[in-house]
């Protein structure tokens, strides 16, 4: 038997271990040469090689349920659930996604992306199955970091309280989130991890006290519960908190060793009520070079199996965003004590980590536990620090009560640097950054910036140190910037709401927002090539507007445009739209972002296309829209 | 010294427990007159008022920080924090707050009104203090229900890993929320409240070990080992799960007991690093009628202190939108097994607790975990059931995430009931459930729905109810309904996305949603006095719009007015105006809503009248925006 020859789980049962090793070399050789061609998720789904085909002998996959959490480590599961034959469309436009989505298999039982949220799904499947009255196993596939985040806590919480509710949690053990993890509970099961096995130790110790005579003998009462007392306390306490919290433990197991994976699956599986099997492994299992650098190969761009290096730019390209934030910050940091920079286990990817290579102890990383991060962040507002919480757009929804409640409500002086906004590419619609105007411009008291490219960054920075009246929010995108010229020092605040007029021109007033100025800019010259002149408004600010600048000028030019990357319900062109409703400017708009659909996974070029935000296409919108003979069309 | 005298909390230092004692009487009386009187949180205040005298007399207030989680249960610490003489303004408008509030006092350090945030921001307090090099005490007050709460728990695993920062955790736990708790953590505090508390015993081991023999004279490795394990073993594993994730536990202590409560927080002062202190303490303690009805006495309205009942109403009300929304899901589930209702710790304000004594076993209440709560129903959507979760607009803030990310992404038929949309009165900006319009149109794949009245939340039950192609909410105020007739069966499906036209007229068109739909109808009658005749849509739904009835109104009358009880910013008179703009109908709007301010604590009608949001003045507004002969004025 070959994966090749693998569509549907089930083939697995019979196999011997022998085959199954064989199969899981083959998962690991495809799942390395998609990675280094594609690009992708490559030390999570090396590391669960053996736990996905000893955990799927052991269930029959057209009844039993696996949710797997985030999904970045549900390659091997993908490859052995039909979609070998697709696997090197990973990632890429109408290809497979790469993470979990039910439209894609019948085997996705629940999509995924953002994490810890796998225990809640499985448990809704377990209470609905027993409702029914049908007899399935449902089984959540759980990463140690995934497990600091609260909202498994609050499934585990529940989950333990339904003793009579058959749910397996298997709590993948790496070590890691991207990042090593952080926090009490990850050291908790380190310290799990390095003891013995519990269910080998108790039937060991049973025999031990045989042997000690005067316990072994003993008869009266205080010595009959001093024997059951140690019996007891001879087994390390391993698991205590989590049968305290009503689960069931067992473990560790050796997450590579499938005869023992097995085997524990299937004592697993005679237990009632929710159990956890503790799977030790390793991100990177197999392929050396992710071995020895476990953060760095937790997701990669295309790169040389040989070598494991990516392939040098074909010419160098400007810095990306995350990293002249991370440098101005850190800069910034150096002469301004009362910084701390605050992450949500997003340290690389947020460029934090050189923040922690420098300045130590004003970084903090909470894990995978966006709502702690920001209230803790309005915590050390209160005491005069200056908290910068740097966390992806889409993360960052996870903490969008504790935004309200805790520095909007108490106009504390949070800054949220949310990097990632907009569009996010391959990583798809669970990942796109696209609601955070929306949702973060309802709230009062807030303030959101987005800079129109990394120079303006540098300054936008330091704008939101200075401003102490409340919480402030600057979006920029993932990805390069433009190679503007960049400053090591002196950057100058700008004043908070108001705009700046790039360009002048009596047909129409285009207002763009952050990562969509450059691209209006070039659209307006490529309009004036049809003959028609544009004004282009940088806005800086969603909130407050400069409506005192473009209010005048819509009402002067009485055409407007308006230019954002992110959701149009409720985003950037609807707030200018509202400004110049509450001034009785009553001109026709043109609200150019995207729309109310999801954005599945594509290169970033590819979804900007597809939507319309390209700089040939916001001049070609215009100029439909406005500037034809034919009538303005009905319809969007 | 009498509490009266008291105005500042260090006035407490030095005084007997016997005065101490003496004041905690005036307390309970002050406490007891003013909720009597004005309404308010009754049972979390009785409960802590040993502890709140107890653990300032351990403080130094000047210094020292104290937060409160949620804050329902800081009457008492405002009673002795300078408030005694404004008390009786308790939740009244320009009054007192029912919360904490920084504003109100120095000593509220952190505002709160959501449960589960204390720990964070005494965290963020606590690490700014660290890094500043100064010294004072960094406390969080919380109670066991809100412990259940992610947020606490990310919290937990933060703080646990910072031996170095010391932070005292004082846990209320009165084996409630505003119900009894439930899940697997409380159960455990359960067991602990059993336990006998740790430090008397392990003395009183070491005692015990001398005299028995074999152990004590025994001197081999092995059983030397014996005895160290039997030593640790014969201390109760209490705190076992605190101690494992990095607190030191102290507990449980008698929350009653003065002396043992000074004893306790003065020596877990002593200790450093994270600390929880468990109290033990009884919700409504020295009010009889409370203590034996912990559950209704949590909160009240006016009532008679000898017999602890409400006045009746005047006359009759109208039954509350919870009661019917209540009433009617009873009435479907029971022709419908797959209905499962689910709620947050929120079983009597929505009125589910009677959908669990009819029908226990399709009842979810997860405590307060409103992320797991939408993710357990997104669980359960997968396997057809059809989860109806009734969470307050201001919670469900907590679990936008998850509707995202699990909801709306997969477009899973989950059913968002959004009680307390609105405003909510004398809970106050916390809570005001403002935000939801705006919130989750954003989302592709959602469905908004507010009923005009309770008859019409009937029908929008029913249409939520059998709608099955993504998910869908329903908002609907706090309060009383307008006693329209409801029906006990029968009740007829809305078309999604259709309005209902309730008045027709020439002059301007007015578009309603929800709880504005009667008072718009109303100033619709009151603008005919004065000759302006007006059409009043019921718009039923935010998203999606119907567009197509009300596109071809707002071009031919050419005015139009919008009204919500839901922010501005975002919501749904924005929607309104976006989808005229999409479809190049350019004519003046008037939204009106609730402006971009924090709603402060006043009675509804209050808040409704200072927001303008009354029919007399809805009709003014549209007069003066749209009918006087002056030009329309510029501005708001």
């Amino acid at each position: 038997m070959h994966l090749s020859e693998i569509t549907h789980p089930n083939q697995l049962h019979g196999l011997s271990v022998r085959q199954l090793e064989q199969i899981a070399l083959e998962i690991r050789e495809k799942h390395l040469q998609t990675v280094a061609t594609s690009g992708g998720h490559l030390g999570p789904g090396l590391g669960v090689v053996e736990l996905t085909l000893a955990l799927y002998q052991t269930l029959d996959l057209d009844r039993d349920k696996v949710v797997w959490d985030v999904g970045h480590q549900a390659y091997p599961h993908k490859l052995i659930t039909g979609r070998y034959n697709r696997f090197h469309t990973l990632r890429q436009k109408d290809g497979i996604a790469g993470y979990l989505k039910r439209g894609e298999s019948k085997f996705d039982h629940f999509g995924a992306g953002h994490a810890s949220t796998s225990i809640s799904a499985a448990l809704g499947m377990a209470i609905a199955r027993d409702l029914k009255g049908e007899n399935f196993k449902c089984v959540a596939v759980i990463g140690d970091g995934a497990l600091t985040g609260g909202m498994a806590l609050e499934a585990i919480d529940h989950a333990g309280h339904l003793p009579k509710t058959n749910l397996l949690v298997v709590l993948n053990d790496n070590e890691m989130s991207i990042s090593p993890n952080v926090g009490a509970i990850p050291r908790y099961l380190n310290k799990l991890r390095v003891s013995p096995p519990i269910q080998f130790l108790s039937d060991n110790i049973e025999e031990q006290l045989k042997h000690i005579p005067f316990v072994g003998e003993s008869i009266s009462p205080e010595l009959a519960r001093v024997k059951e007392g140690m019996k007891r306390l001879a087994v390390p306490k391993v698991g205590a908190v989590f049968e305290e919290l009503g689960f069931t433990y067992i473990g560790p197991v050796d997450g590579h060793n499938l005869e023992e994976l097995i085997s524990t699956f299937e004592g697993a599986h005679k237990h009632a009520g929710p159990v956890i099997v503790h799977v030790a492994t390793t991100k990177g299992k197999g392929y050396a070079i992710a071995e020895s650098d476990r953060e760095g190969y937790h997701a990669q761009s295309p790169f040389n199996l040989a070598t494991g290096k990516s392939a040098p730019a074909s010419k160098p390209k400007p810095p990306t965003y995350s990293k002249v934030f991370a440098d101005t910050l850190i800069a910034l940091a150096e002469n301004d004590p009362r910084i701390v920079a605050i992450t949500a286990a997003m340290g690389t990817g947020t460029g934090l980590d050189k923040f922690q290579a420098k300045l130590p102890d004003r970084y903090v990383d909470v894990g995978i536990a966006e709502q702690h991060a920001i209230t803790l962040a309005a915590g050390l507002a209160t005491e005069g620090m200056r908290p910068v919480a740097a966390i992806y757009s889409t993360f960052l929804q996870r903490a969008f009560d504790q935004i309200v409640h805790d520095a909007c409500i108490q106009h504390l002086p949070v800054f949220l640097c949310l990097d990632r906004a907009g569009i996010v590419g391959a990583d798809g619609p669970t990942h796109q950054g696209m609601y955070d105007i929306a949702y973060l411009r309802c709230i009062p008291n807030m303030v959101l910036m987005a800079p129109k490219d990394e120079g303006e960054l540098q300054q936008m920075l330091v704008t939101g140190i200075n401003y102490t009246d409340g919480p402030i929010a600057m979006r920029y995108p993932r990805g390069n910037g433009y190679g503007v010229p960049l400053m090591d020092e002196g950057w100058e605040e700008l004043p908070i709401g108001k705009a700046e007029i790039l360009r002048e021109g009596d047909d129409v007033l285009m207002i763009a927002y952050g990562s969509m100025v450059h691209p209006t800019l070039q659209a307006a010259g490529l309009l004036s090539e049809h003959g028609i002149s544009a004004t282009v408004i940088n806005a800086r600010f969603a909130k407050p507007l400069d409506t005192e600048l473009f209010a005048p000028l819509a009402r002067s030019i009485g055409k407007v445009v308006t230019v954002e990357e992110g959701c149009l319900m409720g985003g950037f062109g609807s707030a200018i739209a509202e400004s110049l409703m509450d001034l009785n400017v009553v001109v026709p708009i043109k609200r150019i972002g995207v729309p109310d659909i999801l954005v599945e996974h594509a290169t970033p070029d590819e979804s900007l296309g597809s939507l319309g935000l390209t700089s040939s296409q916001i001049a070609e919108t215009v100029r439909t829209t406005f500037f034809t003979q034919k009538p303005v069309a009905v319809g969007v």
